[in-house]
């Protein structure tokens, strides 16, 4: 039988003390049976991403623990960077890799608030397919304003009560909790320092300002280079090539071009595939035609191989 | 311990009669042990390729199976087609892919070599890492004319005597074996039917008329386009996006531009992340970032998960 797999990719707001983001990875690595896949840190955005996957009781343990350990070692009132963020541990997803649903991923978004608010006193927000109302599906939402927003509403606002936990913000914030489908974070880096450009290339991608559907975009200054930061929640259906190619014309129209671009964190094999077939307008590029993938369908089918 | 896998990818001058295909392709599985990875026909090339893989002895014995049915089934006196070719099965090549050298590959080529010319009575030309002397190293020198001239020059001329085999030709032809490392085999569609476009864009682009040092290309009509065909010998040294843009701008140089690309049979991952990390500007894009592969990386190194 298939092993059931979910991936959990929580982002922490901490991207300059190695030691802290050490410290969070080793509490997840602590905990038997959990796959660290990838840990993206980001200097700028004073904020990390890490990407781990396993069998789900042993994720929600490595989730619970990162969480745990990130409130001890941030302290929000102290933290300044690029990135909107609520928390210590800002966002914690689930991830249906193989074998799971998001039906399952969103029930163990649940149990880990509730343990998340109970044992260690932080609120939570449910958002995306584990949202408890329409206006927390949209994590953005959630986090406007930031963290020193949110500590005055949330004793306030009625709006603003967790799903979880206490009504009232920690050194530590607060933590969104959900489940969603495979999104990819990539940024493309222009060749100005002006931050106005990238914010105005952002809102005309974004879907909330009348871009592409499955796409979020916020502009940046980071390196000294204004950048466009993006999250692809569908890219099977807003493909990334499209989207680069548009700001390219967009940038273009500034006078200014594409420097470079980044990947933050993982990517599906397939949103690689689509977008070299994309440019190489190569028409019927499959993902058994790679050599790799190829070879590990074939075994799989024969066990006796292996 | 590691198993050790070859790859076998012969190519065979029969792209039409869909059951001379299949007969190959049985013959190829009926030997136990070797995992059929992909199969590619092209009707205007009459022309198919086979990716197979396994062990060396499995494999060995499918490239053999696959000789000899081609030879009773095709017959090279009412072949027809665009690509050149001397033989029923043309070239068989042995590539690495893990726990192999190209000197374990030329072993192979060289045991196939002397079986299919003592037990078939097919003369074999031992090329690539396997060449027996400097002229026969280039696939393209060794089947320069065809068939036609071969089965000519096979009686008179010293320099064309086969490495085993008898020295002349029956209806299945002479095959090439050698070994090689992954080649991808590339084809460009242009949106005109003058084929002598397609042919001057293949000689500019290709290493043995000034262009790019690893790749064979020739031009053709097929489907009633012209068709820039490739071979990248290293796609690693010489990439598949900047050989495509450089002959989207040779096209442009003649008026028309770029109708659609293909791959033939399969390709290395690496060469498709390279692609679209050209593209997309993504300087830093590793392997380990596609989702895939860093979760298959996380199981090969925790066994224990299988």
């Amino acid at each position: 039988m298939q092993r059931r797999i979910v991936e959990c990719v929580p982002n922490f707001s901490e991207g300059r003390r190695q030691e802290v983001i050490d410290a969070i990875v080793e509490s997840i690595r602590d905990v038997g049976g959990v796959l660290l896949l990838d840990v993206s840190s980001d200097a700028d955005h004073n904020r990390s991403v890490v990407t781990f996957a396993g069998e789900p009781e042993a994720v929600l343990e490595g989730a619970f623990a990162a969480i745990r350990t990130a409130a001890e070692k941030i302290n929000l009132d102290e933290h300044q960077g690029q990135h909107p963020r609520i928390g210590a541990a800002d966002v914690v997803p689930f991830v249906p890799l193989q074998g799971m649903t998001l039906d399952d991923c969103a029930v163990m978004a649940r149990r880990l608030g509730q343990r998340v608010g109970d044992e260690l006193g932080i609120p939570v927000y449910l958002y995306a397919h584990t949202a408890t109302r329409p206006d927390r599906q949209d994590l953005q939402a959630i986090r406007r304003g930031g963290y020193e927003t949110l500590k005055e509403a949330v004793l306030t606002d009625p709006n603003k009560q967790p799903d979880f936990g206490p009504a009232r913000l920690g050194t530590a914030g607060a933590t969104v909790i959900g489940a969603r489908v495979p999104l990819v974070a990539f940024n493309v880096f222009l060749t100005t320092d002006d931050v106005q450009i990238a914010r105005r290339i952002a809102a005309a991608v974004r879907h909330s300002s009348g871009g592409y559907h499955y796409l979020k975009s916020l502009g940046f200054l980071v390196k000294g280079r204004a950048q466009v930061s993006m999250n692809f929640t569908d890219p099977t259906r807003t493909p990334i090539a499209r989207v680069v190619e548009t700001i390219r014309r967009e940038a273009a129209r500034y006078g200014v071009s594409i420097h470079h671009t980044e990947l933050v964190g993982l990517i599906p094999q397939g949103a690689v595939l689509d977008a070299a077939g994309w440019y190489l307008q190569l028409d019927a590029l499959r993902p058994g035609q790679v050599l790799e993938t190829a070879l590990r369908s074939a075994l799989d089918a024969h066990p006796e191989w292996e």
